[in-house]
């Protein structure tokens, strides 16, 4: 009810602050049997940690995750996996002059109407902070759907600002600064974001998500299509501001006859659809692009109001991404893999012993 | 689990498919002492009714709506809304030739392989016809929050194809066929859509909703955010493929000092967020857009398979929509007071009783 | 939330008042492929109607069942199953005097004080004719269980005041009017209850209900333990007190030594637990006890007060039954089948290939 | 769905095993502006606590519970709360005869059967030491109810085997280490258990709690209502068996001229309802029973099977209760403040605004 919790079948439950104590969650639903260590989660904690360049926040957490439970001599046991990271290098500090003021565009003034309060050091609960625990939890998703069901999944940035980098090479985005499909154009990028940075400014940016290898029948319904689910999971990233299936936006311009992707013996001959029909995965890769806005926190100062309502200035310093869509490629990998796990797994629940006379294609 | 409901306070169940006896639904969780009566729903049912012009489907359905409970002398009671539509045009048998072949781009393939059958007849569930339910639902949601917190909810057509339409009078959209916000252009969409229906072809949209008077708070971070259970529910209407929030795609390319909307003790300076703000709803205009595919229920023959996996051509006859978008503004307009119903009593669960220093702006 | 939606996985959302123009339900997350029809709900329906002796209420419902949706060819297809009974022989004049004064013992003061009003008509919504969708949903349960997992249900009164029924044979307490599982005292419970009718007074029972060939691996601690959520089921029919899962309240005084059900290769040597151990069934009979108290609609004069709050005299006019116990038994088999139903898939969606290295025994 | 988290609108995640390395949970829903230590918890944590006397479990933990979140400057923010106790007692090496076989009357081998393995240290999941976490949470929903609301609750132990407390002194049980209700019994009670003890054998017990000051209107009907979801909590503590609402299994033999709690202006004349009528609190003392079994970890030689179904003979050494019903009062109490927690928000949201003409009484 409060928003804390993702997923029906496979859940996750998190809590946490940028600069409190620890970072946790809970990961409920987890089939037994699967082989789990914490190096399996660290993997994708590491691509999402700050500190790592001088292209993102320089903050700097090891972010040391530990198993505290649901899992026994190596192998998950089917009760809940607890996960913590303690938090290590926070400045509470750095954030004395946001306590009485708001950051324009920014989480601040919606928390403090709704609560009446707020946590304001980084953030507190709205900090991008609190996606490590996505990432821990999507690892585990990720690791079942790879080696039970054969499904990968990658990511990459496919826009930052006015960039736009073609996938011509989509796996080498798995291991450079800034995710990004072309590893020729780094350079630029690196330029680019270090302008910024000195500017005091940030910028928006693009991501793509692929999963391929997906089984058809993914997907509740009439309102908890994959896609829907799919939707949810990543408007609820921070900073996104959009989210496109297939080929998003351009469908409007399409006709139907240019759209819909004709089906063969041996497969579809497009994929237009992103690889859900009818709220359904059809077996195609399952493709999600999301648009993340750039962030508020930057140091060109800005028109605001004070916890009075009375109007003050606002720089924000402290340690922030110029383009907080760089680290956001292992953040969606972790919500699309929470969502396909959370769908396999509500999809046996009613059919498990489903079998069509189709044959798959 | 199985996805006819949404919802967590304000819940709608629904249940029905296009050629069976009936669609229905049971809404849980209104508050009691509103005024309802069947009239304050069928509004909002007539204006996405099909066969009220030659721009959408010609199927005739009076989509009377009974209420069958939660009501009693016109006030409702807190206890659960049942209500009940009969299919009373329902032509099965056009869809006899699509019982053994899947039509390319619709949900015909990915229901077979899920469920391991399908009601064809005019796509069973996965038809259009299931929102109209969302509609009555809706309006429900639409007159409690009119009437107790002055929030009103309107939609428009922004583009039919490759024609954009600009929000000159976006009020005017509310009662013409193209429910197009530029009334001067609907001689030139009726010749459009009019070509494409010769054609035999089909065309995607894109549909703008906003909220006006939203109160400030309302979304459940982290996971619940208002924008991302936006995107659930837009991006659950059949045929949607992209949902924006605000600016939207276009925040990729801007830079946080233009983003970011300022604040002064009399109001925001702009509105790129589209009213969220860290998920939760700034008081500003709550602004979504949708992009609609063009439907595959077309008849410019196409490859398809049928159950046995097959090769064979198909071509859609029945009665359907050339632009689905058309009618989408509607059921837009009604998932989007479904939400913000929902997470009005949700916020009141937690935060009824919040103070904050801080006045509105 | 507000309470209409049973189960998780198996879904049952009822609405309808007991004077309203129909009941209904939608039952979601039914597996495909399952035969059904509206004689396959109609068994258990008729065992629980009303005005089919003279011990019961004489209230005459025909309660026909009609399923809207979620069948097609007569086969369930994944989707959401309408059901609707229409109500026939309201007599909302009966209950004239009640609109402006509560029974002692009853839901009207509660609803009033929560909802701030009321139907006031034969209990609207808290009467128990809402069981009968249960019941309808529960033959849907109780069909799958049957022929898919050979479980089976049954039930009987083991108590109706201060009579004690031994379960002679259980199997006859199927089709007599007091569901007594000892036949021969058929006669003395007609005496009794003819006498109480006469008085005008009411009286309590306890009922039983066993199921047999449950699997084993059923619930999910540690919250939600099959036990648990049998208490939830069956705590949540109207009137009902008490419920206990084997021995019962009779555990407080065993010793370990004498509770405990050992183990052999070939079964257990007793079922002390009612079939549930750990919260998870064990393949032994399910077994579970409910109270249920006297209902409060008699027409003994009694004290209590008015909507203004001032003290007022009530006698309950209206067509009643003098034992709500007698009429239990399908009501709570059908709550029986739904929690074995829900829990059966619940379990499939973790544990679907489990593979336990210990024979059953 | 994996039954690891409790409640709607407040809702309790909890993870940890008896032997693992920690315990803990995630509360969200909680809301803002309340203020919390870790002392607050502690005291009732205390409560429950093992190797405080010689009379229940010689395990020695310390128990300290730490607040990771949700907490800012000494009050609650409306974000989640993250709590955690570390395992420092934990002797895994006790249990390494039972790792291959099945404590009969245990959840060892339908834990097994279930998930297809089992950490069989200390009974792993099913352990009661999973309830140090409902305890904790339960601390921050009795300090709200408490102080918000005036809800007071309290309990004690009804009967130990066949020793039947009356409830003289009801406070005294507070602080006595049988938590009976008549302390003149308490050497009489040592005698008992300390001849249990040394019997190697173990007792059942009944627990009764009791909630004062409960408001009018928490319950959701049909099936949410108060009463079954506080049999859904009850039923869900280890070890139990039965739960009675008010008179409870009594009420079978009553007449309804006599369970009735007639009403005056000036108040109830009875509770033999328990607090509650038609699922929703009446504002009377709500009052629950609760039967548990005796332990089956007991030392009196019993037949049982291995991991691979041959026979075998099983002793439980290790630290246990000889009666473990005795340290459940402060389970109890903290499952009755969760579950009226919970529904007092889950009613806020649908309620928050009514106002009955009827004065409560």
């Amino acid at each position: 009810m409060s928003g804390n919790s993702f997923g029906r079948s496979f859940v996750v439950s998190t809590f946490g602050e940028s600069h409190g104590p620890a970072l946790g969650c809970v990961v409920d639903g987890c089939p037994p049997g699967l082989p789990l260590t914490e190096a399996d989660l660290q993997v994708d904690i590491d691509r999402r940690r700050t500190g790592v360049s001088q292209f993102v926040s320089q903050r700097k957490e090891s972010d040391q995750v530990r198993i505290l439970s649901g899992v026994f001599e190596g192998v998950t046991t089917g009760t809940p996996i607890g996960l913590l990271i303690e938090n290590t290098d926070a400045r509470a500090r750095d954030y004395d002059k946001l306590r009485d003021r708001f950051r324009p565009g920014h989480a601040d003034y919606t928390y403090q109407q709704k609560y009446g309060m707020r946590d304001h050091r980084g953030g507190g609960r709205s900090s991008a902070r609190e996606t490590v625990m996505r990432v821990a939890a999507g690892a585990i998703a990720r690791k079942y759907l790879a080696t039970r069901l054969g499904v990968t999944i990658s990511g990459y940035v496919g826009q930052v600002g006015k960039i736009i980098l073609a996938p011509v090479d989509p796996a080498a985005a798995y291991d450079n600064a800034f995710f990004s499909p072309d590893p020729s154009r780094v350079p630029e990028l690196e330029e680019y974001v270090w302008n910024l940075r000195s500017a005091g400014d940030s910028v928006g940016a693009k991501v793509t998500v692929v999963a391929k290898g997906v089984p058809t029948g993914l997907g509740e319904p009439v309102f908890d299509r994959l896609d829907a689910d799919l939707a949810h999971a990543m408007m609820g990233i921070n900073a996104v501001k959009a989210v496109e299936i297939g080929d998003g936006v351009a469908a409007a311009a399409q006709r139907g006859s240019e759209h819909r992707d004709e089906m063969t013996p041996t497969g579809f001959l497009s994929n237009h659809s992103g690889g859900i029909l009818g709220g359904i995965s059809s077996g195609q890769d399952v493709i999600v692009h999301l648009t993340l806005k750039p962030t508020s926190s930057i140091q060109v100062p800005g028109r605001t109001i004070d916890l009075s309502g009375a109007p003050v200035g606002v720089v924000t310093t402290g340690r922030h991404d110029p383009c907080v869509g760089l680290r956001a490629t292992p953040i969606a990998e972790a919500m699309l893999a929470l969502t396909l796990m959370d769908h396999y797994l509500r999809n046996r629940a009613q059919n498990a012993d489903v079998k069509s006379q189709t044959p798959a294609i």
